[in-house]
């Protein structure tokens, strides 16, 4: 069987800064969080390549890129430095299948605000609090395996109200200690392409490392990755289906050059 | 009562076009689409600006857009004229209220596809053949008063598969004699906005002459009015609401540069 | 202008209990729910009449429930007393425009579940504890003037998950002191009308006395209140509307007694 | 692997009927739709149990209805004669996860009906004019491997408006020569089923010998096939998973026979 082809692209800038709270992240991912992803989601049927901004291409050049069937993308203050050519790419590919799972801080990322047409913003706080998440939708492939409830140690609240589309379907809610509540797991299709938005993973918490988490992910990658990748060629269709009985008053006119 | 604030923003290329076509188009709209629809649709609570490419701020310089209610959009061969600056501005107020009503070739436009995050493409056919609509969604506001089925004589073919998000209200579905269907009434919601797709209109015929058609863009820019406009603030939100009890690992470390 | 003929209906059983805890519910609701509510919401817009299970016709003889513009559902124990023919009225009204808000323990009444169309099961827990609601749709109607989050010091809990249809727009979502979270006030469209269900509303606590839960209930009666109430006629189209070439193969046959 | 348990229910009513239209009837299906399209459909990972209203408990007794995976309902004149009670049971199976494929006037059945909540009515017309099918959503599983668009040579018109919710996702729309259109292949999920309408059908066209048709519903049980069926238990939920510090002004009081 065919392997799915996993990217997870990582800005990367957290984990090498200095100071006290670069070293806690480093305690969590030594080698970066794409790195610690890459082999904590290891199983046979994943080719994982993990991959930073600071690389050629911004970690995705295009042999890269259109290889993939399920990106995964982990940002936070670096979305600006993203290249708008290398967000269009990714755009495109999501619209012919390719699977994408957003990850925390991506809410505010270029490439799900731009699939999201939204303004994709939140309530947030850094107190290190506890969150519960609930699986809203027992039957949602992503909720496969996982209890009813669960509950990440620690966290960054992020709470509503979020601003998305409201074909999203929710598969998980969270609730904060400090009184907060969030749709932290929600499922889009957009044209041929599924994406998966899940909040938890404030990088100071060792949250990549929670057994239902990965659960979340592992489901997450088999959930948006595709059957088939295809760009439908949609082009005009000259020649009428069924006979066209009216007259049209342009008959004989070129029109052609209006509509290149 | 206040009126509802339209501005009309045309491309205006098509009806300045020199030869036999550009003869045809001014015939129905000699002083462009924007300054016809304007006069076409005049009614008591509604203030009517047309505007178009050409002029200062491609149209809709700050001032005019910070007070406009309802934007209607018709563009088709200048698209990528628009500067992306201003789609960002038009996004923005959309996202905050704004009405947005997004004509024929309009579904191309920047302003509606980074609205919708789809590639929106169609298919067509020039041959002037005849175009039925059928109200899907009788209780609608933007059906109101129209009949159950009416007919344009001639209309460019616009048809199925179109790449639109699923969320979108169906409010019309057209009927082409040459054997294709078509979404041609959606409506959408986007944060605080409402949005409505309306496919007639080609340059080239006399759609916007037709009295249902008048109908329908007056009940869209009705239903498009926003109550208010907001750009809702969502900021961090530092204190709990309620009591935390968890001990946070970080108490103690300054974080702040990292999250500004 | 037109008042909005509001109908609530009230099972009006727990009010009338003997013991203690009939006691409490009195001292909240001393004439019963439905009674409370109607002076409670009085507004000059509203005509309001309150109605319960024990009344001739259980509360909507023909003559009221065909002149009703919005129904309020207030029922817990007796949902079964209720006669199919009577929830089959309602239905249809429903479908035709009537407004429904649907309230507390009525997620499980007949008339919500045969419009839901799914089990309309949830989680609950009576331990007197804190809810606090946040606006998620801040553009919604239902949310006008209402703030960013507000505390109903004491409910029943009402958690996740809740089996609803995908559609229904989520206005409000509910945190809960026990670790729940909960989508509080939905907003569904079903044919021409449109149903609003919220959750605060146990009989045990003075929740229908509280300003926040005044304002959403107000806002949920305009929001569904229709324009207009019409029962399409969808019939058969026997003469085509446009030229039909094929030679059907039953031509000359009569199939009518078939389709009566 | 196991196989797809596949119940086809057939009310099998017009293959017996008398005249000239039974005799065409017959001569499409001479052992009645659902023995046809048991033998049309065989696959080797489909198990097919053709049944029909008049067996014993209406073809779908307990012990057979308790091991279907998916359930394809053919009936049209006989939806009155089908007990509430099966009803019910059918709708239940639907919640905890079996697929439902819903085929031609299978609009009007009470199971569909009962769980769509909406009126489900349509326009019609007995001409035996063609219908053209195109696919709106390229990706969707129950479009794979069928062309853009194909004929129906001879169908009775099935036409809009069409009253059902509006999160069924569009797989098909059909023109018809006419002049109407259609929402012909409708997708929903309600709880943990998947269900598809799927409009072409009518008895006195061969349509269910079409290779096109036979695609859709393969891929239609394909689709609807559950991974689980489960009811999940949605129970109360006593203790509370965070520690409550509200005084409950119940505290003492037992409310439990109010809540049975």
């Amino acid at each position: 069987m065919k392997k799915i082809s996993v990217v997870i692209w990582n800005e990367f800038v957290h984990e090498r800064e200095e100071g006290t709270v670069g070293d806690i992240i480093r305690r969590h991912y030594p080698e970066g969080i794409h790195r610690h992803l890459a082999s904590f989601l290891a199983e046979e049927d994943l080719e994982i390549t993990p991959v930073s901004l600071d690389m050629p291409g911004q970690g995705l050049p295009d042999e890269l890129l259109n290889g993939t069937d399920v990106l995964l993308w982990w940002g936070h203050c670096a979305h600006g430095a993203v290249d708008d050519a290398l967000v269009e790419r990714i755009h495109k590919r999501v619209l012919a299948g390719m699977g994408l799972v957003v990850l925390h801080s991506g809410h505010l990322s270029k490439i799900f605000r731009s699939l999201m047409g939204t303004a994709c913003r939140l309530r947030w706080r850094e107190a290190g609090e506890k969150e519960r998440l609930w699986v809203v939708s027992p039957g949602h492939p992503v909720a496969r395996d996982l209890p009813e409830t669960f509950v990440i140690p620690h966290q960054e609240m992020y709470g509503e109200p979020f601003d998305i589309p409201q074909d999203g379907k929710i598969v998980f809610m969270s609730w904060f200690e400090g009184g907060n509540i969030f749709r932290s797991g929600v499922a889009f299709e957009r044209d041929r392409g599924r994406i998966f938005y899940f909040s938890p993973g404030h990088e100071t918490y060792p949250v990549y490392h929670d057994p239902n988490v990965r659960r979340v992910l592992l489901n997450a990658i088999r959930w948006t990755a595709p059957d088939v990748i295809a760009a439908d060629r949609v082009t005009p269709m000259p020649k009428p289906l069924e006979k066209i009985c009216s007259a049209d008053p342009l008959a004989g006119v070129d029109t052609a050059h209006l509509h290149k």
